[in-house]
């Protein structure tokens, strides 16, 4: 499973505050917990500071790699803000995200044309959110074929095929999970990546629903989350998850941890 | 889900002391517990007591039905004990099990032949446990196109794919999910069922795992099961799962477990 951690997102007031404020060290020690929780990627993300949005996202990313050795996903839109994101960086990042949406689709794609950035894809055209297994597997289909003929590999394309509220709809988990089958059984390489915690709106005990959600999701093949890594049910369950699907070969990353206090 | 409390079960040592003291107060408070935490079916399985298990399984049946204004599983691969727990069963039971072994197979399908008996019917034949999903559905096709030429309706029949552990080989629980939603999509009417313990053998927390392996398989169409009805957060685990699936119109079932406090 890759973990990409969210937690370092200018929507949630104390990483606003911490931006706002200048303040290193708080950035660092979110970057460090979720790194040291099993993120693979450190999600950054300015999005609420219009104007500053390119300044402050070369600096989350010059802080969150002082202090953490790996890639970060630059979360942006807009192609200067990443641009900015990326004149930093070190290593390969994953942007987030392209969808296709005409305007976004053409400020993205030349960002990523050619490039060994993952980037994230999200099943999102000009006509809304799909609601259908098979309206997101069209998006998606264009969404691949445009990014490999921009010589993208496929296994660099993260598909986001996008979660919508059970509460709204009582179909939206079932075509969810029928679409992100469809896309790992059809296009070899290519990963699937999601947010679960859009499937729990409007209902209690969010958390609850978000964990199953994600359990029935990686037995449908998802392999790539955008989560908050210091939940450590959702860790866990993400673990056992894998394992029962038969991705842990003898159990062995199920048993190292059960030893190491993870499922506690 | 419809849930088959599986505690009054001879193999369990309180209850083979209960049955050997004919201490029906024991059989019948362990029974009220089942049947209030939500078991659509009790079980009864009197199967160690060779030589007394038509008699005791009356007995079970009779004190069950005492308590319990609902229908029994009656437990034995034995017609002639599954008779003498028939003869005093009040309502329409469900059998638990013919399989495709050809001995069970003929001493079996007399009982059930015609009858608005409900029937377990596992995926095991002469030739052993299948492992595949292709295997299992071979021998689901050949178990309901006998029954159903012996005019049991679909809707009675229960397909059991049979859990193996996933410690034993990394493929089982993939391969038993697939079968769930082969059966589920390509034989109308017929339920599937199974216990989920087998999926842990040979692991630490075991119910950790089979709490999440029932929530695949419900997300795979399976609508029946064998379970501890008292383990709390397996049935709240259900609850969930049915929602996500949209099993579950305007979340109310969900929000009134919700409210009675089930995921506690």
């Amino acid at each position: 499973m890759i973990i990409v951690g969210e937690l370092i997102n200018a929507s949630r007031k104390p990483i606003a505050a911490a931006i706002e404020a200048q303040d290193a060290e708080a950035i660092k020690k979110i970057a460090r917990e979720q790194h040291e929780a099993g993120s693979d990627y450190i999600d950054v993300n300015a999005g609420t500071f219009v104007g500053k949005e390119a300044d402050y996202l070369k600096w989350l990313v010059k802080n969150v790699q002082e202090v953490v050795d790996g890639p970060c996903c630059i979360d942006s839109p807009d192609p200067r803000a990443i641009e900015s994101g990326l004149a930093v960086h070190k290593g390969t990042p994953m942007i987030n995200s392209i969808s296709l949406e005409q305007e976004r689709f053409d400020a993205l794609l030349p960002v990523v044309a050619g490039t060994d950035l993952k980037i994230v894809a999200l099943c999102m055209s000009d006509e809304g959110m799909p609601e259908t297994a098979e309206d997101r597997v069209a998006i998606a289909d264009k969404l691949i074929n445009a990014l490999v003929q921009k010589d993208v590999k496929p296994e660099n394309i993260f598909i986001d095929p996008l979660v919508q509220p059970v509460s709204a709809k009582n179909t939206f988990g079932f075509e969810f999970l029928g679409a992100v089958e469809r896309i790992k059984n059809e296009y070899e390489g290519v990963h699937v990546i999601c947010g679960m915690s859009n499937i729990s709106f409007g209902l209690p005990l969010r958390k609850l629903l978000n964990r199953n959600f994600a359990v029935m999701a990686v037995a449908r093949g998802l392999d790539a989350i955008i989560m908050d890594p210091l939940d450590k049910e959702m860790m866990g369950g993400l673990i056992v998850a894998e394992t029962l699907m038969g991705r842990d070969d003898y159990c062995a990353n199920y048993l190292k941890a059960y030893r190491s206090k993870k499922f506690e």
